[in-house]
């Protein structure tokens, strides 16, 4: 059960420069992370219920570095939130929907997460992750 | 000052085929609507506070068609929403943002949208729009 679209992740060529730009529409840019996984560092710019995920390359054999190369700085991938990842990817497979990852994997903010494969969205890459909320 | 995302469009070749893989994802797909002046069949998917907006060009010279004739099928635009749109374009050009539209004009859902230009942006086509907040 998807919920809500959990962040969009932006591929920069450099980090510093594009936070400069969220800052001046006056978005507040939460701490970098290194995902070292991915080969990336990321910044988090907070938007309603959504993240927005700068993301920059951290070595030339980074996925992001690769998009950049083929396709330019760019919408990336759009990750949508679901509170039970395993179940979803089931759902999803038995769909006919084909899976990059078919067992969960860490992301950036230690979320289990999962890629659909492009080829099955219509030319979207979207990530399927776990939203683990705090109860306050 | 900019609220929540509003909608990420995509750009697809063929509405009925992409809202197939939409719905085998368990959204729900809202009834469909034609801009003329975009020259785009759009079709809206709520999630969370957040629509998805799926884009099919009318004509051969829509800016739909073009995109995808360029880059293939894929996030066209991300729209962020405010509460008041003139104020919000100007604070973005008095801080050197470059606007595709300085004036607002009509899109989908009859609200008042701009763009700003993706020159300014890092690669993302970012359109901004006036939420009208129903008050129930």
């Amino acid at each position: 059960m998807l919920k809500k679209i959990n962040h969009i992740g932006i591929a920069v060529k450099d980090l510093d420069v594009a936070v400069e730009f969220y800052k001046k529409l006056g978005l507040k840019v939460e701490a970098c992370e290194i995902v070292e996984s991915q080969k990336v560092k990321v910044a988090f710019i907070p938007l309603g219920e959504v993240r927005i995920e700068l993301l920059e390359a951290t070595s030339d054999d980074s996925p992001i570095a690769k998009f950049i190369e083929k396709k330019g700085e760019g919408v990336h991938h759009i990750a949508m939130g679901t509170d039970k990842l395993i179940p979803t990817l089931k759902d999803v497979e038995s769909q006919n929907i084909h899976l990059i990852d078919r067992v969960p994997r860490k992301g950036a903010h230690n979320m289990e997460i999962a890629f659909i494969h492009p080829k099955s969205t219509h030319g979207v890459l979207f990530e399927l992750c776990e939203e683990k909320e705090k109860k306050t």
